[in-house]
């Protein structure tokens, strides 16, 4: 982690201090650190950002500590991201941070962030991609980016990351199968963990099976409009992404090399086919147009006083005016010009 | 369902020919409709909406088919809305379409339609509201939304909802108790289906000791701001709801005259306690907003230009800019006064 003396101040600080990162992820998590992640975002984007999502019971966890092991067998400093946001209200279980403390503990090259969740999704996914980029500022080789789940929220969270990977085990039975139909659309690689366990040849055929319905998607930007679209479409269907299936025992290490080989072939593949460049575009133009609606918003709701949207709020309940009239009449209260 | 001379044309429509009903829906869907929805709104308020949701294999087809019949031998009208959010690219499979028709086709009283995913989640929650309105001035008694899955896009859908069960059923594993802790917390009634089978007892006692740690939660407005609060800061404790645990067997009826009356019973309280009228409040503050930004930012891009955006985006690639920044010049240059 080489210093210069052109950095800004935070920026140094963090690269330096895991105590000063610390204390900038707080700031971040408690919506307090715009200035400094102004500050950040010039000296990030080196970082291969890898998101490992799945359902409980799959040993997500032990696989990320696997990976991260192996990343600093090979000299590269790593940082992890866990994220929960199962419980949309009160905050989740702290994923598997026991374990990951006794493995991982006292190497500097490691550093391990969990977030409960607070807020709305929107809210989540914004507070972990700004958490990234911290993260991605600080120098780490590989950020390792793991939510708890199998829903819309961990398909939001993976969109942050460069290589997704779709955790599965054997013996979870059809109804997790059926939940994570969504989900392997996000994959880039599947890993199949616990692969010693009985049934892994039924998970293998059962993900086969998937893998040739199913594509992977990409967004891009359309003529001015995120869409989603097979990765086919963009880059052909020759030089389109083939998710593999990979299995590994996180517990006693096998696979991991082999998965480690798959994460650097799919990174190559994002820089040379282009992809990579396209999924930034969609999601920088997905970021700027919703810092931009929240900043319209409240300069309105400024200018006509919230007491004017609580009275038609209030019109509302009572079924004179719809919602939308109700947008419609104080968007143009609001813009007097 | 009464007609008056007085009804807007799309609303008689509705009332009277279910071919028309299904083409607003259609229509609504393709987000075609906004004219139709305006006219809509004075005319609904009156069903009684329940949301069901639980992981596969509960047996929640099952569950609200019964439940449809049921109240259809009450004389009540009633409408099922299936929603699949599981998929966020493809649309997932229709829920237990096949056995609801046997069951139910045939009965003018009962209608049933069945969304798969379209765009993103904020995109389904809305056609769901706006479904939900549309069949609401169908002047439906009750309006049945089932959706499949255990995330945060049933909070979201459910969120839409009067009445809000989680189904659960023996023998489903931990795995799927785990992912459902943050579901409960927006149950207003937890009903175990498949109650003849074994497992029943540890079931009931994994729930009741959820509901022991966990509480329902409101949204509310306080201070023109959106909160998440337990329900007995809003009610107080003695007259807060205690979530009831029903046992029901789908598949032959039982429980299910018990599984009404309570339904019954929480919109009751939801009227006297003043939280129905809560809640809309929180839940028009929000709509009314999003509605806001989307057309603030539409606004915003039309003064700017596509280009212009596109551009600070490219700056944003290399680096040179970050996304707040960026935003907060693009309201700079759009907002010249």
């Amino acid at each position: 982690m080489s210093e210069t003396p052109t950095l800004p101040p935070i920026v140094a600080a963090i690269r330096e201090s895991r105590r000063a990162l610390a204390r900038l992820l707080t700031r971040i998590e408690n919506n307090a650190a715009a200035a400094d992640l102004a500050a950040l975002y010039p000296h990030g984007g080196k970082a291969h950002l890898i998101g490992v999502t799945g359902a409980p019971g799959t040993g997500k966890s032990s696989l990320v500590n696997s990976m991260a092991k192996a990343y600093r067998a090979e000299g590269k400093t790593v940082s992890i991201l866990a994220v929960d946001p199962t419980s949309p209200f009160s905050g989740g279980a702290v994923l598997g941070d026991r374990i990951r403390m006794r493995d991982l503990h006292g190497d500097a090259g490691v550093f391990i962030r969990s977030m409960a969740t607070r807020g709305n999704l929107g809210g989540i996914a914004r507070t972990t991609a700004d958490m990234i980029r911290a993260l991605d500022a600080a120098a780490f080789d590989v950020i390792l980016i793991e939510t708890v789940g199998a829903g819309q929220s961990e398909v939001e969270i993976a969109s942050a990351a460069h290589t997704t990977l779709v955790v599965e085990a054997p013996g979870l039975g059809d109804d997790v199968q059926a939940i994570k139909a969504g989900i392997l659309e996000i994959a880039d690689i599947l890993v199949v963990n616990k692969a010693d366990n009985p049934g892994v040849e039924s998970t293998l055929r059962a993900l086969r099976a998937m893998l040739d319905l199913g594509h992977r998607a990409e967004r891009i930007m359309h003529h001015g409009q995120l869409m989603s679209v097979p990765a086919a479409a963009v880059v052909g269907e020759d030089e389109a992404w083939q998710t593999p299936i990979v299995q590994t025992v996180a517990t006693n290490g096998t696979g991991i090399g082999g998965l480690l080989a798959k994460i650097a072939e799919h990174r190559a593949y994002l820089r040379e086919s282009g992809v990579q460049t396209l999924r930034e575009r969609a999601s920088l133009n997905a970021e700027i147009s919703e810092r931009l609606r929240e900043l319209l918003l409240a300069r309105l709701i400024e200018r006509v006083g919230v007491a004017r949207l609580q009275a038609l709020i209030e019109r509302a309940i009572l079924r004179e005016i719809d919602p939308s009239s109700a947008a419609a009449l104080l968007l143009a209260e609001g813009v007097q010009e």
